[in-house]
C-alpha cells in the first residue's frame, strides 16, 4: 500500500494528564488513526482524525459475533528526547495472525506501521517524559457490518488509539502472588488462545475474581486438555528458573506468543544462560520446589515487562519463590530490556525503531 | 423491578420488507428497547426509542475485551392474528447465565421480558403474516466503559432489536451435509461454550470455511479435550436416533443448552420415545452406522427448529443418513413444535406466551 494518509486536526487540544500518577488506559490523545475495509475496496481511506466516538448500527457484528482483534505496544521517550518503539513490526505481524484466526482480512503490516508513525509524529507531545512513563498504543480491528447472519463481516474498521500511562512499578518492583486456576480454562488447542481477540479476555475475568477473593493478584492458567501443564500467568507469558536452567512453556497452540517472551529467549541465549521452551507441568514445578530447585519465576508482557512471581497457591499447596524477592536474573532482564526500550542501554539486537 | 418503560416514537416509519423472500438478519423494525447499567444505579432508564445507531468511545471495552452476550427467539403470528412467543422466560434465564460466565451483572428476567412485550406491542405490524415467517428477536448486552484496564466494565447497555425473517425452509426441508471438524475447537469445559457470547461465534468461522470448501453446509464440533465426543452441529444442538433410541450429547460444560433441545427432550419423553442425554463418540456413531442402526439425525435451534442431517463426512469417512431424507420422527417433531409455536396445534405444555 502506498496510499496517502489524510490528516484532519482537532480544533481543541485536550489537557494532558499530570505525569506523576497516570492511571492506565483512561486518558486518550487528541487524534486517532482509522482505516476502513470493504470487500470491494479492501483496506481503504487511511486517515488521522480527532479522537471521537465510533457510531455503529445496533446490528453491527461486533456486538453479536465478536470478530475483533487488538494489539498493545508502547512508545518511549529517551533522555535525549528521541521517540522509540520496541519491535513494532512484531505487533502488526501478530495482529494479522490474530485476524486470520477469526476470519478478519489481514492488513498491510508495513503500511499499518507507517500510519502509527505518522500518528505518533502528530501526538508526540503525548509521550510522557517522566521516568517509567510511556505512551501505550492500542491498534484494533472490529467488524462493522449490520447483519445478524452467522458469517464473517464484509466490513471492518482498523483504528489506533494512544493512551499515556504511568510507571507500572510505582513503588519499585513487587513480586506478586498467583492463584493456580484449575476450573476455568483460558484457551485450548484448536481454540483462539494464540490470538489477541476480545473473547479470550472477557472469559478470563471469572478466574481473576477467584484469585482476588483469595488475596492473590493474578491467575496461573493450565492447559485446557489435561489441566496439568502451565500455560500463562494473567495475560503474561511465564518463565521459571529451575536449577540454573530457564524454562518457559512451549507454544502449544493455546498460548499467546508474547513479544517480550521472544525477546527474553533471545537475550538469554545471547548471554549463554540455558533456556528451553517445553511443556512443564505444575507437578514437575512443585517437585522441583520440594527439592529446593525453583530459583526464580516471572511473567512477561508489554505492560510490566517483567513481573516477578513471589508466591503460588495451588489449592492450598503454597510455594514461596526466592523469599518473595525479585531474582538476580529477573532483575537483569528487566534492567536490560527496559534499558533498551528507553534508549538507556545499547540495543545490540536492533529491536528499537525510532520515530522521527 | 417495577420501573416505567419510557417510550419515544419514531417520526418516520420504515417500509417493511416484502414478505416473500426476507433475508435473515438484514431488516430491523422502527424501535428498539434499551436499558442502561452503572455500578451506582444498577439497571436503569428502561426505554423504547427509535432504532438508531449506538455511539461508543473507541476505548469502550466491547471493542477490546469482549463482555457481550446475546439471545435469539422469535415472535409468531397465528392464523387468528394473535402474537405468540415460545418459552421466552428461558431465553432471559439463559441470558443471565451467559452474563454470569463473563462477569456481566444479571438483569431482572421478568422485567426484561416485560420490556420485550411492550416493544412487540408497538412493533406488532412488523411480525410477518406469511406462512413460515416470523419476527426474530435479538436481546443483547455489551460493555461500554471507556477503559483499557483488564477488568469487568462498570457500565453496560441492554438492547432488544427486532428483525422480520422469511421462512427457513423456502423449498421444503432439505437435509444438510455436515463436515466433522477435528482441528478447530468450539469450546472446552471451563471455557465459555455454555454461554451465548460473541467470541464463541467468531471463533467458529474458520471451521465453517473448511466445511464450505468441502461442499458441506455445517460443522460438527467435537469436545475440546479428547476430540472424540460429539458436541454440537453448527450453532445447533444435535440428536441421533439409533436403533429406536434418541441420543443427544449431555450438557458437558462446553455445550450450549438449547431451548429447542430441552423442548424436544420433553416432547419425546411425553410421547414415550426413549431419549437419553449422554456422551456419544463419533466412533460409536460410525459403529452403529456400520450395523445399519443410525436411523435419523438432526440439529435443533431457534432458526431452523429441526435441521435434518443427511450426510456426515469425517475425514473422508462418509455416512449417508436415512437416504438423505427427513426421518419420520424428525418430521413429527418439526410439525408439532412449529405447530405449537404458531398456534396451529394445541400447546399441552404451556410453552407459548401470548403478547396482547
Ligand atoms: C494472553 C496474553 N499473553 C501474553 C501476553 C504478553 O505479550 P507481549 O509480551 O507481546 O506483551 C499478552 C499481552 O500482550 C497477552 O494478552
Ligand atoms: C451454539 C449454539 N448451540 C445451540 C443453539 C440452539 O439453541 P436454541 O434451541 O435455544 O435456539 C444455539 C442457538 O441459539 C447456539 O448458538
Amino acid at each position: 500500500m502506498t496510499m496517502n494518509i489524510d490528516v484532519t486536526y482537532t480544533k481543541s487540544l485536550k489537557p494532558k494528564p499530570i505525569a506523576d500518577n497516570i492511571a492506565f488506559g483512561k486518558h486518550f490523545s487528541d487524534h486517532m488513526a482509522v482505516i476502513d475495509y470493504s470487500e470491494e475496496k479492501g483496506w481503504y481511506d487511511p486517515r488521522i482524525v480527532p479522537y471521537e466516538p465510533i457510531t455503529l448500527d445496533p446490528a453491527a457484528m461486533i456486538f453479536h459475533y465478536g470478530q475483533t482483534v487488538f494489539e498493545g505496544l508502547k512508545a518511549y521517550r529517551t533522555e535525549d528526547d528521541r521517540i522509540l518503539l520496541f519491535r513494532p513490526e512484531k505487533n502488526f505481524r501478530r495482529l494479522n495472525l490474530s485476524s486470520d484466526r477469526i476470519s478478519i482480512p489481514t492488513i498491510d503490516e508495513e503500511f499499518a506501521l507507517s500510519c502509527l508513525k505518522k500518528l505518533l509524529e502528530i501526538e508526540k507531545d503525548w509521550i510522557p517524559t517522566a521516568e517509567g512513563n510511556s505512551l501505550y498504543i492500542r491498534p484494533f480491528i472490529f467488524s462493522t457490518e449490520p447483519n445478524l447472519s452467522l458469517a464473517p463481516s464484509k466490513t471492518y474498521q482498523f483504528m489506533i488509539i494512544l493512551s499515556p500511562v504511568g510507571s507500572y512499578y510505582k513503588e519499585g518492583i513487587q513480586p506478586v502472588g498467583i492463584h493456580v486456576e484449575d476450573e476455568y480454562t483460558r484457551a485450548v488447542r484448536g481454540g483462539t488462545g494464540t490470538a489477541k481477540t476480545a473473547g479470550n479476555y472477557a472469559a478470563a475475568y471469572k478466574a481473576q475474581e477467584k484469585a482476588t477473593q483469595e488475596g492473590y493478584s493474578q491467575v496461573l492458567w493450565l492447559d485446557g486438555v489435561e489441566k496439568k501443564y502451565i500455560e500463562e500467568v494473567g495475560s503474561m507469558n511465564v518463565f521459571f528458573k529451575i536449577n540454573g536452567e530457564v524454562i518457559t512453556p512451549e507454544l502449544s497452540g493455546s498460548i499467546l506468543e508474547g513479544i517480550t517472551r521472544m525477546s527474553i529467549i533471545e537475550m538469554l541465549k545471547d548471554w549463554g544462560v540455558p533456556v528451553i521452551e517445553r511443556r512443564i507441568s505444575l507437578e514437575e514445578l512443585y517437585d522441583a520446589y520440594d527439592k529446593g530447585q525453583v530459583e526464580e519465576a516471572f511473567g512477561t508482557g508489554t505492560a510490566a515487562v517483567i513481573s516477578p512471581v513471589g508466591e503460588l497457591n495451588w489449592d492450598g499447596r503454597k510455594m514461596i519463590i526466592n523469599n518473595k524477592q525479585i531474582g538476580e536474573l529477573s532483575q537483569k532482564l528487566y534492567d536490560t530490556l527496559t534499558g533498551i526500550q528507553t534508549g538507556k542501554v545499547a540495543d545490540p539486537y536492533d529491536w528499537t525503531v525510532e520515530v522521527k
